[in-house]
């Protein structure tokens, strides 16, 4: 037999058995609090067609979907193969490809079932997505993503209740300090209104989204690049970096873009949205990378930490639009959940008894009692005790070796003394103590 | 902008709200009772490279394999484009391919982290796979499959507990009449030993495994196409349909495979399961397709239906030598959930209350009420009560619709008269009873 060195593809990982507890402790937090928000689960498949993908994600995004290569002889009804052209001969053997993120799926999916679901149409969507990415430390080529939207209504509630569920998941998850930075594309256009910008409004917004890297200076530098006047540049600065509550905020902002009707539009629903939430930091400065946001834009940050934002999200009125389904206004946040997971592990906010606390190990010293192992396996699992049984008969010391080895706390011994006279001796792996108890003892001292 | 008309690839599925939370019912039975059993999750990633999936499941399985074109320039380097031979072309162009079933990966986690893992080793895994398969009604190319395992030891525990495992969860699930059939791999080898027809015994194990499909009569024949004498055929007829209770196959097999070694060693390891456990139907006429299995091997079917079967499985002594980790025998079995959720979908097993029983609807009749929707939310939330809010202000009707239509059994309304008495109109959309309650009576009533 020809060996194979068992490998994984480059950016991608297996989850063990302690990873796989922990994660799923975390997605169950989120699950069960977008329900309570009144959020209903969808899954979409990892294979898509193409031209659903393709042109969605901008030139450099469409270059990063894994595609699927077509079945059969793909290559029969190619021309012209000859010429070696990678990008054209894609398009023509390879129709499908892999999931990149979790909205433009949604936006298929609302699109396909429009005379189905009932608008608003509210959904959460836990799944894996794929980018052929340069694999760095903590970059991966498949990953989890945690999306929430509303599709079909451009009520501000919307974004008060985003705002609500996330501080109800950091609250549950203890991750303290976070600020949720909120903005409205409206607002940044009217400032390239007022000062004189708007062709070079999608080249700002770039720059302006990595303020936080590059710093000031280097982004007033790269102001000048793209021919912005000192002007402009003072006029932009002066907005971007005021300093004051949201309210002195909205009252600068309110004399800065008094000539600008949209940026006005804009400043109103962040006004709207105060009076329904206090729990947010309006900022100028915020512009997210992503093209198909049209209004309000929001991220979640740690206070005082440069750790980059772990959420993000905002309103978005066209999405659907390429798909033939117009006017309708959607809105959600991505939390950013490997990087959660990350900040949880580093941190140990997982609860130490998410790994087989109350597990039992039934070990046995001998074949011949094999079938009282069972029975009292059984017994413990009609008990609702998560029991394990070790199926072969190694002396007790490989044993609970493999208790350790599985942070299993107590282990049951069957042994010649056990099966004649019906009591078990109960180890527990924490604190060592080793006691003879029956079988309604056992289970009495595990479910305490 | 290019309008796109929005499709799914043929073969997948969205899994909508409805679905998705039976589907969350089902798979949370599967995950609870297996750790039950002392089974631990993994997760692999979906993507494998090439050499890991190549050569594991038969030629006609490999050209099932959904193979990922290489990112970049891929065809720069390849010789001889223009021979247009789409199978060498495919091993240039794509080296890494989707996952087409849970075991093989399982055996590359096992053999690429035996230093890590304690042996023996149990996991279960319920994820997607894919297969290039043409879709049919109910056969799907991204589909979940569901599977267990124990890997690193040979104990016939193993073999009894996932037995119990299997009634176990078909009691959960309330699929009844089923009937676990057992056999062993060795028993039919030394069938063929005794009736000297070694060198046809994998060919005959694939025609045994069809007899459900094609019958008694059409099975001879075959058996006479692939030069079965009249004395094998009439030997091999008289021991796959001996019929008789599971002790009394044993003494006639017993007598039947007198001469062969191995025969006689699979059926021991059939006599000891018998002393654990009574609940198995012992079939000598179960030979199950798949090539690895070297021993034991199962199949669950519902009594006197002929729906094929529900759960496969069996023992593999080899399957993680071909990563290098020699003499590590495993076996598992794999839950068919899809064709499990499609019986309890048509036969009406999924519990009603896992949709939105308990979820409330808060609508609000006016947009100056807002703040009121929203406090009255938060406090039925911090009551843990599944809240969905109208997020605009139509008519009442079309808020009552919205509920009906996502099966929200409460509606709660706020206008201006409750804002006013602090007293909010109750309704129960299934009774149509409607009452004025406080915060405190809404609470009860929906916990009750």
């Amino acid at each position: 037999m020809k060996k194979i060195n068992p490998t994984l593809p480059k950016g991608t990982r297996d989850y063990g058995p302690i990873e796989m507890k922990k994660r799923e402790y975390l997605f169950s937090i989120f699950k069960n609090t977008f329900s309570l928000y009144g959020f209903n689960p969808l899954e979409t498949p990892s294979i898509e067609n193409m031209d659903v993908l393709n042109g969605k994600y901008g030139e450099e995004g469409d270059k990063l979907i894994f595609s699927i290569l077509d079945s059969g002889d793909f290559i029969k009804n190619v021309d012209q193969i000859e010429k070696k052209d990678s990008n054209k001969l894609k398009r023509e053997i390879s129709k499908k490809g892999l999931r990149y993120d979790l909205t433009v799926p949604f936006a298929r999916y609302v699109s396909m079932n429009r005379d189905k679901i009932t608008l608003p149409f509210k959904r959460y969507q836990i799944q894996k997505v794929w980018r052929a990415d340069r694999p760095q430390r903590g970059r991966f080529r498949e990953f989890y993503q945690c999306d929430v939207d509303y599709i079909g209504t451009q009520s501000i509630l919307c974004e008060s209740e985003i705002i609500e569920l996330v501080y109800a998941i950091f609250d549950k998850i203890q991750i303290k300090n976070i600020s949720i930075k909120v903005n409205n594309r409206k607002i940044l256009y009217g400032i390239s209104e007022v000062l004189n910008f708007e062709e070079s409004f999608d080249k700002c917004c770039i720059l302006i989204d990595k303020i936080d890297k590059i710093g000031k200076e280097k982004f007033n530098n790269e102001l000048e690049k793209i021919q912005f006047s000192k002007k402009q540049i003072d006029g932009l600065n002066s907005v971007l970096f005021f300093e004051g509550s949201n309210k002195e905020k909205l009252i600068f902002l309110k004399n800065f873009l008094s000539k600008s009707n949209k940026g006005l539009e804009g400043l109103r629903s962040i006004e709207k949205l105060m009076k329904l939430s206090k729990k947010f930091d309006f900022d100028v400065s915020l512009a997210r990378g992503l093209s198909y946001y049209t209004s309000s834009i929001f991220e979640v940050v740690i206070k005082d930490e440069k750790i980059g934002s772990l959420c993000g999200g905002g309103r978005y009125d066209d999405l659907t639009e390429i798909f033939g389904y117009k006017n309708i206004s959607g809105i959600g946040i991505s939390f950013g959940i490997e990087r959660i997971y990350q900040i949880m592990n580093e941190e140990g906010l997982f609860p130490k008894n998410i790994i087989n606390s109350k597990t039992i190990l039934v070990s046995c010293l001998s074949e011949e009692f094999m079938t009282n192992s069972l029975k009292l396996a059984s017994k413990l699992r009609e008990n609702n005790i998560k029991t394990d049984l070790y199926p072969d008969n190694p002396k007790l010391k490989k044993q609970l070796q493999y208790a350790n080895n599985n942070s299993i706390p107590y282990v049951v011994i069957i042994g010649e003394d056990e099966v004649k006279s019906n009591l078990f001796t109960l180890k527990n792996m924490v604190s060592g103590k080793q006691e003879k108890l029956s079988l309604e003892e056992i289970i009495s001292e595990i479910s305490s």
